[in-house]
């Protein structure tokens, strides 16, 4: 299993895609999946709900399309996801049991991979073949670990009761997709949720079972639309987007700090106006937020709302605001946790393979998988989130990110006995 | 004449009163021109809209109305007027013929008068007693011509056709009372309105019958109030008014200047909140905006208020905007400025008091007689605004502020010269 | 003893002085100690350095100081304090020792007193007599206990070896008194520094040996100094303090977050110009930040000076920047905190006034005692700060505040152990 | 005459060169003149002060003058011009008179010339052969008009006493050449200075003598450098470029207007940070401030400087700013216009040429030959600029800008007419 893990890595380790765009990738899984036989292919409405899509770039989306096929993508795959990425792989085994959802991100980094001839990929042939793209955060072994589980399934579909749920999710890089997802309603009758990372803040041997801080945060970009008019003979002509943006970036920087603990504003970047003798007639705005909980987090983004429509009212411009990525904190199921940790120390082979079971560890970042987590938690499932320890060479989101692939059958292998646990 | 213009002037110089509080005042004017026995008398609704009342502090007004009392003007009119100053005495000749307004303005400034007993008023007896109050801008010389007026249409009643309005108006003083009396209808069947002010420019012996560079403005104050919340504790739970004032006076300064002319903002006061561990609740803006036109004040005062309301937005709380005075520019009707020329030139008693006849001279200030003009000009009517020269001690709204008495004759004349032109 | 204490409590509780103008307070604490005549007495630059007078109103030290004589304080002790009120009393037994320092605060909060007849100090008749002035935190015990502890000092003088400090801080209120007596040299030389509040967090019988949670925090006022000038005719000659004003106190807003903890900033009062038509020459703000730890508050101390600086230079005005107040975060020394533990378990007396002894509780407040703490722990001593527990009628600073006064003869007896303890 | 001078106008045309890298158009100007043998060529620090090089960009500098190479200007001439552009042709007569000097701008502005077949350039074959360079202000007809008066002079080198200086100024576009031929020294000794341009606001046949309202501007660009961080972990490490740059844009837009005439602000153009996530380590302001006298628009200037440096200083960055253009206001001298007048009306030719002759019109734009007439002014020169009037086809700056070029001989022979009227 371990050569044919690697295999599948490395073969989605050199066609990574950005989140939104993962046509190719999309469409090598499902072919896979199809080829197992016993899986119901979700796409689309069926899984993405359209009126969440953050960040994306329709643009960049209609080139990737094109893309996957020239790069040998089926044509019938490609037609059925129509311009949507994603997919849900769902086994139904026609008997009582739990129903199970297991979450994989499949998106790339915008990185340029490594040229170093001693880079892994490099030397072995399997880097990226598509420019300022790389699978530099390791969704690559995510899928991977996703089609392993799909193939014991498959290998194990009379033994295994219940429904589980595949669950191949777009744009997690920014936060992006999860909130498609989780309002898809493809999570509402979950009983169990299931996701990970492998690496970050894990060697290979360690898992970490509940990891901690996660970040709420929400991405906005706010674009203000004014007119343009001659700075000299008529200012008074124009409305102003510049200073819109201006007035609205010092009054986002001054909403005041919270009691309730940590938040955070940051409007990073800036771009507005054509030439120092015009008014400015346009502006936009790449902001972020974070709260140490949703409720400040949603503070502060209520604040930045507000200060945008009121600065584009001040100065009598038009105003654009749009949510394009967003994460929640974690707050794993105890129940979950704590039977990945009886089967942890019960199980030989996982006993074996991890040697180091670490109850808490800080994540310190944020990820979407949080909003799934949370959205099967308010519908009365249960949900977690672990790290599986994997030794890397470089940071993740570095172009000399690789990890050891080790990780790719532990990791499949924690996920059949938890699925026997809960199954059988 | 000369010596009961002279008395009648001192009797109201010692009895200065503010801007809406002049009650002693209108109740005397009143009391002096029903003895004449020919006039109707206009109060309240009559020749005010109180839906323009600027910048007119209630608690002031009550006050001033019992000490007018107090100081022996009659109950029955003071009843008569019920809390609005100022009025309209109306001459009704009963024969076809013009309808004439004459403006003269009766408030007097917050100053307290010279102690200096060189000081005329002081060494002759007749100095303010009301402390903190003063008649250091001529205002009661401008009631002792009106009163003198209406005494010559006593006395010549039998020959003056048409109709006669002596609008002694309230509030000139931060330029208050002009809108409520131009939107009140008292003016609206008028042919002809003139107003004047004595000294200013011009010195005893002048006339300046074309003056210009009247400063159109407006006068605004904003009040925020928000939500007090501890600083160190839950500082996001306040709604802070003095960061909405602070972000508004900011973003007001900032109003991009005209392509079409001079435009002026200033906040000139500001004060909010209550201490220094405590998010403020509460704040105040004293704003002024001007013009070079009436357009391009309107277009200041639009952007202020436009700010104002946003800010209050982007901070949550809510919003006073308080229009506390406003005048606009002067154009005189050219057919008056000529007929006032030529009264000038022919009659030999007016060549005799007004040896230099200035046709234009900057008055740099605002007005609001302004107000009155363009309502009559609006409907339909002629109207002019003159400088009647006279020599002072010190400048206008000085405490040693004095003027040469013999203008107020002079003042008369031409008014009767003028009303015998027009309506004999 | 109890009788003596709650004299001595009530006699202070009757001349309330705020902070620096507390010289009836000091002249009578003198005089008292003066008769138990075993102790030096120290004021002025002796125990405060002058340089770091924190917030203290000149005018209103002059007026304290003759209301003082006038209220029978002895003109020798007035003349000897000069200006500055506070003293520090020194027991030195001349005989081989440590050196160990208690700190009481003085001054009374700026709140009337209650009027309500059920009010015991007014149904006892030793309410304020000091209107706008009252003892509504508990100082006037704080002093009580002081002088409790020094009469025990001389009834037990031949016992006691090593040195003992008396220091009475004035000018708590507002954190103002702390860092003039940290910087004046009294502590440098002592073992051991012991200070305590009573009520607060703790009722009768309880004593929080270790409260956390003190906020650093600094006090800070800014004026600006512009040059007037009129708003319509020459607006650019003005040299504007309100528009600097504003853009500082918009700019300190947007502070950054700090990544290491909690921080605060507030503006909590503006005052500036002084009528619409003027540019305004004159700006104040009162200004608090806070910060989790001494760096974080020392972070945002420093933006804020560098933001109200360089606003005054973009705006061509003068600017004053006063610390009013500071306090800094505590840190008992963990010797000092388990030899209060051990002395309130092993004392049979102690354990019966004290029946719980509470480890932590969180003050959410701050306390300039924490200066104080902090300087002898720099100059290598061990300090500590503790909350002795006493019913409270209403809380701290509010007009009707009272307090159980059987926590005055508790306090002495707890300072009576431990100087028992580390002298004998 | 007439079809030399086209010809000529229409080679320039076809090799536009933008500000500053008017490598070739000064190459093929001085291979003309040197053809003439009767000149001084003065190039780089001969007539071009290199500190006050404005708004120059060294490295489209270098492709330019590579370009020039290429489209076959001379490598000797290439070389002597070094980096830098324009230069200056000196012809002494070697006889006493007085010394003149002739202004030309050479640059053109950055527009794609139009492609429309009836176009006259496309039509005639000379439109432009550089991509996105076009002369579309008439500085062809310019660099024409000044060769075809060099050829005039070598023609009648005898007849002409003293010295005339023929100045192919670079960079007028953006204003940005005219300081640093103004600060080279060249000025220093002419007794007259005359420019002109052709179009405008003047047709074919028409002569403005005395244009006003030129105004006064500065071109500024200022860059701040921060340090980057991340925003969510760290944000207090980071020194806030974008933030400065925001805070300085807010205050720019609040410099008081000027009680003395019309000023102007514009900050046209913002771009700052790389991400959401980073604080922005840089940004960079487009600025344009413009003044109805010169000490205005230095007052102007005066305050972006001092409110970038303080937002540089309050945010704890760097600040560069740079000058990259300016202009003054225009005062002709009288006695120069009057001989321009004089002229006009006693000349048979010119009074055919040019029927009407305009004494003012406004010209309601900047141009940077207003510094070159007031430095020579200061020196105790007479200078003065006018308008030729030309038919065009569409706006100046317009792809599709063409002008009648009738206009290049009226104006060889004005120039002819003036140095017979004034050097014999």
């Amino acid at each position: 299993m371990k050569e044919c893990l690697s295999r599948l890595r490395r073969e989605f380790h050199a066609y990574p895609e950005a989140g939104w765009e993962e046509f190719y990738t999309t469409a090598k899984i499902i072919e896979y999946v199809k080829e197992l036989d016993c899986f119901e292919i979700l796409t689309q409405k069926e899984c993405i709900n359209e009126s969440f899509l953050r960040g994306r770039d329709v643009d960049a989306v209609k080139a990737s399309r094109q893309m996957a096929l020239k790069n040998g993508a089926k044509e019938e795959i490609i037609d059925a996801l129509g311009e949507i990425t994603g997919c849900v792989c769902v086994f139904d085994s026609g008997r009582a049991g739990a129903s199970i959802g297991l979450r994989f991100d499949i998106d790339c980094v915008c990185v340029s991979e490594s040229k170093n001839p001693s880079h892994a990929p490099q030397k072995l042939g399997f880097a990226s073949k598509n420019e300022g793209r790389m699978h530099s955060c390791g969704h690559d072994g995510h899928i991977s670990i996703g089609l392993g589980v799909a193939k014991f399934i498959s290998q194990n579909k009379h033994l295994l009761n219940g429904k589980i749920k595949l669950i191949f999710q777009p744009a997690e890089e920014g936060v992006r997709g999860g909130a498609a997802v989780a309002n898809s309603g493809v999570l509402d009758d979950l009983d169990y949720l299931m996701a990970c990372h492998i690496g970050f803040c894990a060697k290979s041997g360690e898992i970490v079972i509940n990891p901690t801080n996660f970040l709420c945060t929400s991405k906005v970009d706010v674009k203000f639309k004014g007119l343009a008019s001659h700075a000299g003979a008529s200012p008074n002509e124009g409305k102003n987007a510049l200073l819109a943006a201006c007035f609205a970036v010092t009054q986002m920087h001054a909403i005041s700090r919270h009691g309730a603990g940590m938040s955070r504003i940051n409007v990073g970047r800036i771009e507005a106006g054509s030439g120092r003798n015009v008014i400015a007639d346009s502006a936009k705005l790449e902001i972020e937020v974070r709260g140490e909980t949703s409720q400040i987090n949603a503070y502060m983004l209520e604040r930045v709302r507000a200060i945008a429509l009121s600065s584009a009212q001040a100065w009598d411009v038009e105003c654009d605001i749009q949510i394009v990525g967003e994460a929640c904190e974690l707050e794993n199921s105890k129940e979950l946790t704590e039977l990945l940790d009886g089967v942890l120390k019960d199980d030989k082979e996982l006993k074996n393979r991890f040697s180091t079971v670490i109850k808490t560890r800080e994540f310190n970042a944020s990820e979407d998988a949080t909003l799934l987590i949370r959205r099967v938690q308010e519908c009365g499932g249960k949900a977690c989130y672990f790290i599986l320890g994997a030794d890397i060479k470089a940071g993740h989101h570095s172009s000399d990110f690789d990890f050891d692939e080790g990780v790719l059958e532990s990791g499949v292998m924690l996920y059949q006995k938890l699925l026997l646990k809960l199954l059988t």
